[in-house]
């Protein structure tokens, strides 16, 4: 059924809604008030032409609708609605919220975000709101109001697409009224001063509380904070963030109880201001914008690992891709265009991973505007434009993949834990090195997973472990104090575990374990650290397996674990750098160094080999491959990410050409092949 | 006769002035309150051993001529004025408001600049007055009033120096006077809000305004502003220095009609602030500050460039060099002093380029002050000093060759079109990359052309194409709706035309031309081009005629255009990279790249054989020739740029040594040589 | 006797008070208040066992103390005084005043300092008061006196340790108070407004001012402000610090005159806020904090500079290590640990430039707070740990030492002049190259003397000379007037001194010395240079003597000095780099460029030559040799800095191992050896 299923938690139950579009939703944001009425209907019919579904309207309208303080124009997107709709296009219609009516910010100047230092955002940008700020919450659920009244029955509707990507530009605020809001989050957090005292450890330098009245922002101090007020700054930021979104889908879900909600996440390359893992649960289905970063040589790697975490917020169900870019970005220094295919590999790379949709910023080019060399699927040239003839062709690709749609990412073996908690820890306060970043060794342990064909899920360090036979804790800084024994208990059960370098290290308070590294880990891994060695920026050792490795070393006594491997030139050479202990059935493998990314594959071969783990298919390497299956059938994703034929052991018919193959599928070179396998 | 004609805007009609010197002026500031007033004879007799005819005085007096509110002290200044009157040396006078007294800034701080994050500008710099402020503009007028009718018969006074370098540390004013000043100057450029509107594209984001009154300065609001509102206020903030100079002027101008005023611009190799192309209609001649940069290797060329686009500003007429420096400044991090010659090779290379003055700043180096260490006419080591022998050598050098004086350059047969306008939309708002940059690519084609011994006009883009053979478009990426069929006709007619990437993009509201790129140039060049390939930094291709090139790259469709030379390297190899069209008799090439040095000299060597522009004189490499011509007599400049001797095809009388030449001229290494041509 | 004698300034004449512990005192900051005080019995058991005699207490405390308003919580530190003092533990027991409580910056924020642009420092770090605050003074004496008063009488008491790192996160303030406070400090050193006119050549810009009342703090100017003004603004910052010292200080007195006095100075790689040679007058004990820059390849040698330099401050006398840290800390972003022994090292390398103690930041390793990951005696791991271990052995090390404390390092035969004026006048305005550092150079020559076994006195310009063979003058920017005679005389009398680069440029006033560089030394080093050549970050030269060099040329005319080295390649081929002029008796030679090691180590090895200066002892390379002497014994310090076995002359009992020498020793590598020499 072309239905699914919701999860939110203001649901009493889970609740079916209509999906949005037949098979894959395919199209992106849509912004007619940035061109003449009359070119409307050639974007209809262009639309139609390359098979778009779905558009986003209407997301930075608010000062084209509410001209001022009020005063409502609907006339305009009266029009585009019921031209869309009578052209077959679903809407999912946007809030507007994003980006507050000048009108607005000019009468209530003070509804703007307040920097550290106490600058007051200026009006021209978009996000300048504060979710603290209480005007701009009565203005903001009044035009939501106004917007859900007037469209929430119309045919076009498809979904509520709450405002946009929030918290991206207004990340963080230290206002005084943010200060009372985050005393508040507080006060209802710890109850009691003298348990946040507790908590935070504010004997340090004498910053005792008497009442949580006195405790303001982290706002420059011309010194570090205490990492624990960092921490939970973080997390008030998160939910100030989110509160505002729930503000939102109330009025949303009092008036239109049969219209589905989300918002667009921003799962990408640095983690944000906001904690997905929390936000995940209060939207009907998880919508997540992804842009890749020009410079990385890796980047679809790190879109395999962005698109396996959506996934692993929800569970494993599908999500939509809600943004990607057809082309270049523009706010990257140098905009690198995409090669040739990399739109289409992108795309449907995030299908492969459980995406059902493809929408993209934006349908036409701007002109005007801070957005105006951002890539569209309509590029200045016009269609004529290889471009708009790849969306064309992107078009067909997705229609002839729609019995994939609702289908769900087969689960994996593996599992690998991370947090966005554990990220905003790692941020909050000085550590021992800035050279220790929180995503860099899981997406590069995802990477050689992914290239050996192995289906990795990356899961929330609270999912449930059961059904995996690896478990990777990658840097995951903070944990709470369950997890330890949460992994103990399964690697018992024969699990097999690997943990790397300053994982297990803060508790919830952001406070250090004591007892030797890795606290929360140490019993588990059978080692003890008492000393880190952080190794300057161009510092690297030798490893007695010949592994170069950098970043990080530790004083390792492995006294309950076999030593795998140890340093082998320089001041430190002797210290172990690979440990495993048997656990039980299982086992327990400590990495205490960064290794090269010959390392990191053979520290995942081992792994793999240890606990038995096979691959989703046998493949050439540069073959992505993931399964997506449903009840009664299974699609095989194969995306060529190399410059050669790639060959991959399928049976099954090639959803696009139609062709079947028995045993063995070649992929051209930088092609995807979806195969409906047989059974 | 020694005087030259203004052409300023506020004169009914073109009017003579006397020159401000026999020949050549020489000097240089002079801020002799700095000195005890001992020290004055010797300065003057110092002053006429080097064979100083000029100073600027009293730039930065203020605070010592009124030395509190309506508060004169004049005598030192009547004092200095007499003495330098009886030595025989003219004085550039200057209104002395760059520096405003400590007394002003602290009975009204609301005069100063304020930042785009709302940080007003302190006392203990200069030029910290907002253009817009109307008590500073009150203050301001009072204090040229009074100097003007104290000396504006001095016998000694030569010429008015308003202000000094306006729009340098005051480049830029976020204050809230700013903004209202900015909605007055909007309101006057569109009349209807409406109008704006249409023009910026405020659909974007919601960005409507309903009143002229909500409009701010781009003020600091955490994402980029509107490209059109950013290039507005850019064109707002130089007009209301330009608007500072004219109030001055205009007091000037009444007290004193018979006395030339300007003031000193600063064309160098980073844009600034102020428009000069609009600045130079208001100067009776145009002046110009010049610093080379050290660490520059082609700081001759940026010089040859720059002094080639004063003298454009002014339609060829001479101008002069109000400001150099003889050896190192002081604000360049690691300031390079001069190498040996190259003082002198600085100095007349303006003068070959069309200036009638050689000024330093300044005559004697301060011990004190925020320029202590940057370097004058006499060093902290006194008179006993290479750089004093220097000056006095190149004092004798320059009434040698005063019969110069008032001659034009030649006019060339290349035309290089550059405008501020062009720099200001490329530096607003966010581009495809970074890396481009609006100066670099103009310099690099010129230089290629002067080492040929090519001139080359360069000319703002209204400029009258008419005599010329070639015509030059580098990275001009803002270009009104007329130029490209002026452009058309000029090559219709015979002209050839060379074009670069990133011209024509944007239009007079810094919006992206639809269509295809280079959005003005399409149709002239034959080509089409659908997607831009900026180049990451560490990224260069190999063109199939042997070019390494970088920075940029372009999917050209060569539809109409013979393809000169293709990429012939990397994921973009096949790409058209150099085009060419014949358009009537003339024809228009592409470049849609960035060379190195050879590639840029091979383009510049295809366009001057095919429109046959020949040599100033035929010279060695490395020998700059310019010519400046008078009614009845030419000057032949040879500038030897190198370590070797040079030799040039010449006849003639060197101006300096008295030698006669016949065919040719050997330059001595590091050398300059002006010959009077035999006809 | 164990005793040391104070010479305070505010003491009517030197006066004796006891030695803070049996011997080297050994310890460390202890917070307790951040601990369960269930722990503190093992705390005192633990010290107990590792050696300590001493600790720094309650340095943060103040919000533990005064925890609202005058309400005072006593109970716990009376405990901790108690508990220490039956453990036999000694107590500096700070004045807690370098963390403001909370409470007292919400009621008071204007008692936080405030940067350059108006920005007021929030609450949350350490030291955000301004010296200039009479509210915060005003508090701040009162708690000094509540604690005084208190605890004066404690047996455990020892010294009091009067805030903490002063001037550290408070290093410069330009609040509206602050500028009053400046005002006054002007009118005091000047009297006359006309007479700082004069001395800050306020001609320059115009910025002549009628009254104090008109001056400001250098904030935010978009321009370099005057350079005496900064200067002037860098010495009242420093006394506005230290009279910050002194009014606690006074208290301190009055309550407990027998107790003596001190504070934390922070004398290191990068000199701070305040003028060590001043405060090194007020103290009864000089305290030195002292942490190495781990991506300092020569950190050891830095170590070595700041121990002597310290020394250098109170005349000889023995001092006192009050922080340094056993690994890491947490404040350099890759924080290295320390190689194995090399805390030890570092330990006694103060011990042997003649500190009386070794103190550490801090006793146990925080869990929470700001320093979380800042190394301690006791890390996170526990006492289980080689931290630990090393700790306890470095404690037994230094018990055996005990017999040194009281003795003084035997006076140097070369002095190398440091002044911290001379520092913040080439900090204070743009200088001719961003590539001179004020203390690059110092330290240089420091090492190149001390790999050779030659003893360095470090001595502020104002030092007697006498008795020294040599005297090091480098890159000494400000001199006054009347040492360049000093140097004269001591260079007729026999003395050999050698000067280097960008020294004696400035006189008191931050004024250049005119006539000719470098002005204050040119007629003593018989040369004159009339320009500098600063060479760009990638430039170097070769000199004819085989050395190479950058950074810096000059111009030198050697009209009565001897040319050692000229420059041998590039444009400035054939300029002196290096000279010597005979002076009477002695010499004067001159270094006009940075050469490398090499060329340094040559420099010194003339300079030692000539002067006939001996090392310490005989030793191997890399060995560092000092000694300390007392009435009647002397204690040679042999510290191997190499990997290797190191061999010294020398004779006598090893006081560690007490083994006894004859003629040699051989000291293993990385260990150190302090020999009781044989008389």
């Amino acid at each position: 059924m072309n239905d699914f299923i919701s999860h939110a938690a203001d649901l009493p139950a889970p609740t079916r809604f209509p999906w949005i579009a037949e098979g894959i939703a395919f199209g992106g944001d849509y912004n007619p008030e940035q061109w003449p009425e009359e070119l409307w209907p050639e974007d209809i019919a262009l639309m139609q032409r390359a098979g778009v579904t779905s558009v986003s309207l209407g997301i930075f309208s608010w000062g084209m609708l509410e001209v001022a303080d009020d005063v409502w124009e609907w006339g305009w997107l009266d029009r585009i609605m019921d031209l869309l709709h009578a052209g077959g296009i679903g809407v999912n219609l946007a809030t507007p919220t994003a980006a507050p009516p000048i009108w607005l910010l000019q009468s209530h100047p003070e509804i703007a975000t307040v920097d550290a230092d106490g600058h007051r955002t200026a009006q021209g940008g978009r996000l300048a709101w504060s979710p603290s700020s209480a005007v701009f919450r009565r203005y903001a659920v009044r035009v939501v109001r106004a917007v859900a009244e007037r469209y929430g029955t119309h045919p076009a509707l498809r979904m509520w697409h709450v405002s946009n990507e929030i918290g991206n530009e207004n990340g963080r605020c230290f206002s005084e009224e943010t200060g009372a809001a985050f005393r508040v989050w507080l006060a209802a957090r710890f109850g009691d001063v003298e348990q946040l005292n507790a908590a935070w450890g504010t004997a340090f330098w004498g910053h005792h509380y008497t009442s949580f009245d006195q405790i303001e922002p982290p706002r420059g101090a011309r010194t570090g904070h205490n990492p624990a007020l960092l921490l939970d700054f973080e997390r008030f930021t998160s939910d100030a963030l989110i509160g505002h979104y729930r503000a939102e889908r109330d009025v949303l879900r009092e008036i239109t109880p049969d219209v589905p909600i989300t918002t667009n996440f921003m799962v990408m390359n640095t983690p944000g201001a906001t904690d997905h893992e929390v936000w995940a649960r209060e939207v009907d289905i998880v919508a997540n914008d992804h842009y890749t970063i020009g410079a990385d040589p890796h980047r679809h790697s790190e879109l395999a690992f962005s698109a396996d975490r959506v996934r692993g917020l929800v569970d494993g169900r599908p999500w939509m891709l809600m943004e990607h870019s057809t082309a270049a970005v523009n706010w990257q220094g140098v905009n690198r265009a995409k090669s040739a295919g990399e739109m289409a590999r992108d795309s449907l790379a995030h299908v492969a991973r459980g995406s059902d949709g493809v929408l993209f910023f934006q349908w036409r080019a701007s002109t005007a505007g801070a957005e105006q060399f951002h890539s569209a699927m309509i590029p200045h040239a016009g269609t004529d434009s290889q471009i708009f003839r790849d969306v064309e062709q992107l078009g067909a690709t997705l229609r002839a993949l729609a019995p994939v749609r609702g289908s769900r990412v087969e689960k994996a073996r593996v599992a690998l834990l991370f947090d966005h908690d554990a990220v905003a820890a790692l941020r909050s306060g000085r550590k021992p090195s800035t050279r220790v970043d929180p995503i860099d060794l899981p997406i590069a342990i995802h990477r050689a997973l992914t290239q050996r064909g192995i289906a990795v899920d990356v899961l929330p360090s609270s999912a449930d472990l059961d059904g995996y036979a690896a478990v990777v804790v990658p840097t995951l800084y903070l944990v709470d104090d369950a997890l330890p024994a949460r992994v103990e208990r399964f690697a018992a059960a024969g699990g097999h575990v690997l943990v790397t370098y300053f994982s297990g290290i803060a508790d919830v308070n952001n406070r250090v374990r004591t007892g030797g590294y890795p606290g929360a880990f140490r019993d588990l891994l059978g080692v003890r650290v008492d000393e880190f060695f952080p190794l300057m920026a161009d510092e690297s050792v030798e490893l007695d397996n010949g592994w170069t490795a950098d970043v990080w070393l530790e004083n390792v006594d492995a006294h309950d674990a076999e030593v795998l491997a140890r340093v082998a030139t320089g001041e430190r050479a002797g210290v172990p750098a690979y440990t495993r202990r048997t656990v039980g059935a299982g086992s327990a493998a400590y990495l205490a160094t960064r290794p090269d990314e010959a390392g990191v594959d053979a520290v995942v071969g081992d792994l793999v080999d240890i606990a038995g783990v096979q691959p989703v298919a046998v493949v050439d390497a540069g073959l992505e491959v993931t399964r997506r299956t449903a009840d009664d059938r299974s699609y095989l994703f194969l995306i060529n990410q190399t410059g050669l034929e790639r060959r991959a052991e399928a049976s099954g018919r090639d959803l696009v050409s139609g062709e079947s193959h028995e045993g063995s599928v070649r992929v051209a070179p930088g092609a995807v092949v979806v195969i409906e396998e047989s059974r």
